[in-house]
């Protein structure tokens, strides 16, 4: 049969969910609640042999028994029993279908046989699926997710996932919404991807206006000619920050029993994948504090960074870091910006960037300093991104943060990363007043500059 | 004049503040507020040409006019009067200085001249000098600091630093009081070291009973054979571990003009740092979180670890982490451990260390998943840390962590570290709850992996 795209998986007009709960805490019954919780448009259709109600939706004992014209299905049945639910599905016309169970590849023997009858009735009945062995996806803009991890409301934003794990539209997604002020588009848990994998969902996101950035977590790459070939393409309008988990022998090992899935060779992984334009990263970190910079602040034009820093010791080290580990350059700063900086300091302070902007704090006040150190670097056309490392204690004189929400309402185009030394509770205060209006945050002073360099990779393979 | 010892600057009996102020905020009367908030038992004498009286203390008019017996002298006058100034403490038998200016060789060649006429003055009294351009020194056994940052009660702890930037005494102790939950013995601002440099503060330290582990920001070495000598011997009894700042040309270039300081080669440093025994590490933030490891935990006794992972993909990525960049083997682990393993998991399951505990969890909850595996772990003799990833949220049954502390107090010769995943604020609390008894946690997956690595190494040179 031919394969249908994945519109109705993102957007489905309605939805059964087949093995539904009523006991609160159960995945049967935590997937419909989320689907309440984000107000989710379509009809929601429990299926259990019990019948009665379920979060008030009137519920179907079997798969037979549902109405005609139901888009998808969301299956929480044991593995053993997942076959017969796909070519059920395929009976009574859903066509697309998440598969939550594990048991399959990953587990033994008798999970490869299931999963090889699995993909059978896959090819036959042309139905669509996603899974085996995932925690659902996520599609904000229409309101839905497949999702039995307790989630709740989830935010909408420019930022969509592909995972080979159920961690993204799970614990991930979590640590996401209560720590982080940005929100995704489309998050796709892939699981063992014995239909849908990594170069269908590319696709899909390649061509969708609701993602601008794309991060992907991988273990394996099911059709890597194919996804290279979408990703050459997607990467020159969208940028692709990618984790390839199991790179070393010791992770290949593990990623074995966790997705049963076999990586190519590395090196050669590399090479292709730097080709394509996907930037690589080496921290599961960042593919949360680089999506966060890439959903608040435009992605950098260029590598050369203003860095304003309260201390000298600052400067030295990340020095070193942008020297040794970055692409980024400290830029060679226009002469009105050297005499505005000279204007702000005492006199026997030598100014370059990066800024030590202690000497002119002392004289002039912490907002002073930092707000005009920050608006010269920005003003400068050798700057194409600025980093200010903000020193905040009420002792020192309580700094005002609304100028940097100002400096990015004036300088739309580059992006302003802050980072923090000094006391935690203010540091915390901060993030809070910052990101819920767009100026990413970092506690690491290390993570403005890699984060940045991740994002200037990206720069370069777009149009 | 011979050399005296630094006791006098760690344990002074009384302290003239020279240039002390009446001006809440300014520099002069914050480091008294310090002296009075950390319950300094020794007397504060203010000089200020005002006189009258400053937070109570009857001010002199002149350092001539001070009572004699006075051991160190804080000297907060600009950098011009610093060279008389000293000359007038060692008239009155002063025989400790803190030098808090800056504007010195740092900055310009009229500093470097101020400078040599500092040096000058000290060699002929024999003055003991700290600094200039540093933000003071700490010692919190006897309840002392030379600081003039505002930091209130600062927290009694075994780690001490030694830093070549004002720093540490400054926005990042206030960073450590303020976000994590150790303290210091000894943390000392050696700024531009004209006088007591970083062989003279490593030799205390070796000595001092207070300090237990030794964390050292350097942009340089003074004295490089003798602070090395003093390393081969501490490192027999202290871990000692080290950022050396300008390890890079452009950092090297800012550090010439922060500390006025022309590092060593960098690559002969490496390996003489190596046989020494003191452990380089390459990012500043790891100089607070191995610190805390090293304060709340036993340094670990060898590079086997235990991992309870609630997610496969970060076993595979921490397989990675741990193969690429650290030399930590994830142990073999003992067939009884294995067996426990097993009885605790669904039947399905591919035990092996690391542990995926999301199946246990599912099957008995969360507490008894990661509790019974993590037992299991801490009692393998093949094991010599246990890391473990939590998953906190009240929907999925909340976990009490009480038996973390219970495994803290039978295995207290294994180290134990906590990181998260999911929701933000539940780890916020783990964080507040685990810290205060001795339990570190770290907000990224990656940094307990790192932060053992780093006091793995330090176990090498431990007698």
């Amino acid at each position: 049969m031919p394969r249908s795209s994945l519109d109705s998986f993102f957007e489905p007009r309605s939805v059964a969910v087949v093995g539904a709960s009523s006991t609160p805490g159960k995945p049967g019954r935590t997937v419909i609640e989320n689907l309440i919780a984000n107000g989710f448009k379509g009809r929601i259709l429990p299926v259990n042999p019990r019948g009665g109600k379920i979060c008030g939706f009137p519920v179907s004992k079997t798969i037979e028994e549902l109405p005609s014209g139901i888009q998808m299905g969301i299956v929480m049945l044991p593995a053993a029993q997942t076959p017969a639910a796909i070519q059920e599905c395929a009976e009574r016309g859903i066509s697309s279908v998440v598969l939550a169970a594990g048991g399959f590849a990953e587990v033994d023997h008798a999970g490869e046989d299931l999963q090889a009858e699995l993909k059978e009735v896959i090819r036959k009945t042309g139905v669509r699926v996603l899974g085996p062995n995932t925690a659902g996806h996520i599609s904000t803009p229409d309101r839905f997710t497949s999702s039995f991890f307790p989630l709740g409301k989830i935010p909408n934003g420019p930022i969509s996932y592909i995972a080979q794990t159920g961690n993204f539209t799970g614990a991930m997604m979590r640590s996401i919404m209560s720590g982080e002020h940005y929100g995704v588009a489309r998050c796709i848990g892939l699981g063992n991807a014995v239909d849908i994998d990594e170069a269908d969902v590319l696709e899909f996101l390649a061509d969708d206006p609701k993602t601008k950035s794309i991060f992907i977590y991988l273990e394996s790459l099911h059709r890597p000619q194919t996804f290279l070939k979408i990703a050459r393409k997607v990467t020159r309008t969208k940028p692709v920050v990618m984790l390839k988990g199991g790179a070393t022998e010791g992770g290949a090992k593990a990623a074995m029993s966790h997705t049963a899935s076999l990586g190519s060779d590395d090196n050669v992984l590399d090479g292709a994948l730097k080709q394509a334009g996907v930037v690589r990263i080496d921290e599961f970190t960042y593919l949360f504090t680089a999506a966060k910079a890439a959903a608040m602040m435009p992605i950098p034009a260029g590598n050369r960074v203003g860095f304003v820093s309260p201390s000298g010791a600052f400067i030295v080290h990340i020095s070193d870091i942008c020297h040794q580990r970055t692409d980024l350059v400290f830029s060679k700063i226009a002469a009105a910006t050297q005499k505005r900086l000279e204007d702000i300091s005492p006199p026997f302070i030598n100014i370059s960037n990066p800024v030590d902007v202690f000497p002119s704090a002392t004289v002039n006040g912490m907002e002073f300093a930092w707000r005009e150190a920050m608006t010269a670097l920005l003003k400068d056309p050798n700057v194409d991104a600025v980093v200010a490392i903000l020193i905040l204690a009420d002792e020192l004189g309580e700094m005002k943060l609304d100028f940097i929400l100002d400096l990015k309402r004036r300088f739309p185009e580059k992006p302003i990363y802050i980072s923090f030394s000094g006391d935690e509770n203010s540091n915390a205060a901060a993030k809070s007043f910052l990101e819920p209006k767009g100026v990413p945050t970092f506690p690491r002073i290390e993570d403005p500059f890699k984060v940045l360099d991740i994002l200037v990779q990206c720069r370069k393979s777009l149009a």
